[in-house]
């Protein structure tokens, strides 16, 4: 709650950036956040889907005050997440999303994933949510969305600690790039989770 | 869109606690936040719902890194939130609400409702998601749920500029407090929302 906040504006937009580009990800890592940023903010602004990225979580421990009403933090760190990076609304279900980038030719790694990540996922398929992963393989810029429950029976009860390029090619769902949006996953949810509304769409 | 409206607020002490989650009990502002947050922890590990207050937005200016994967952050600012500050799923549905709290004995002032609060509370609505405010009078330590529909039609289209303690009252949904949960907000949650399957229970 914010209640009785005095705001300004800030001007300096390269500094929009700066409060997740220091979030541990590489600048790959940035580029499929930035994807998927832009692509909300398209959705949202074509009414087609209400899907924000949450703020990073910081734990704040020291507040200057410069100014009177001005709150400078001073000393902060960043926060494991207990939730996944992305959820909102899209047709009236509950919509929560984790997305990964990796620059690995041949796989994607279990390591990549928090636990609290698939313990949270789990909760959302059993609420009622629906749940995915969306996973990037740098190298060949492709993105694939990957079923939450799919990923979280391998991750939970497969042998490996990984999922290899070509089990994520058959079993995810390419997700075609574009300008506006710059990655079109919302088709993707459709065909795979709205599919009596699209009877003739294929996975 | 986040992009569009970043802003940096200025709380003051009181309101800086508050939108932080740190260790400080004093503020009143505070003590709804803590009760929603035990409320939504104690309903999360009931498997009643999965609601989660979403972290505060903080504009990371300037982080160092005094240890090899230490990033301590030494300047960064509260931005204004684009959303609410509680969302998640409900029996299947999206829930999103803002909670505030007023010491005002008499009514409950629209200013400390920002107009992106409604237009997002709009958008929930649009898209299919269950919307409300959680409203307290500390003064009189009641908390109300009222539907989202009801206060922005009179945010938008009323003659005041605040909303009235008996309006509250005979409008909204008196919300009972107890230990575990703090405040049983679902079950109002129950009775306006989800009738149909609870055709005996009263408002």
């Amino acid at each position: 709650m914010c209640k009785g906040d005095e705001m300004i504006g800030y001007p300096n937009k390269k500094n929009l950036h700066s409060s997740v580009s220091f979030d541990n990800h590489t600048s790959r890592g940035m580029s499929l956040e930035d994807d998927l940023n832009d692509s909300n903010a398209y959705y949202r602004a074509s009414n087609r889907a209400l899907i924000h990225k949450k703020p990073t979580p910081i734990q704040v421990v020291k507040v200057d005050y410069p100014a009177r009403n001005a709150a400078k933090i001073t000393e902060a760190y960043y926060k494991t997440p207990s939730t996944t990076d992305y959820n909102g609304i899209y047709r009236g279900k509950p919509i929560d999303f984790e997305a990964k980038e990796t620059r690995s030719k041949t796989s994607f790694p279990f390591s990549s994933i928090h636990l609290h990540q698939i313990e949270h996922l789990k909760k959302v398929l059993f609420h009622g949510g629906i749940g995915f992963f969306i996973i990037r393989f740098s190298h060949y810029n492709e993105t694939y969305l990957l079923d939450a429950k799919f990923l979280i029976n391998l991750y939970e009860n497969g042998t490996k600690k990984s999922i290899s390029y070509n089990e994520v090619k058959n079993h995810g769902s390419f997700i075609r790039n574009g300008l506006t949006p710059k990655l079109y996953y919302l088709d993707n949810v459709d065909s795979l989770y709205f599919k009596e509304e699209y009877p003739n769409e294929k996975k």
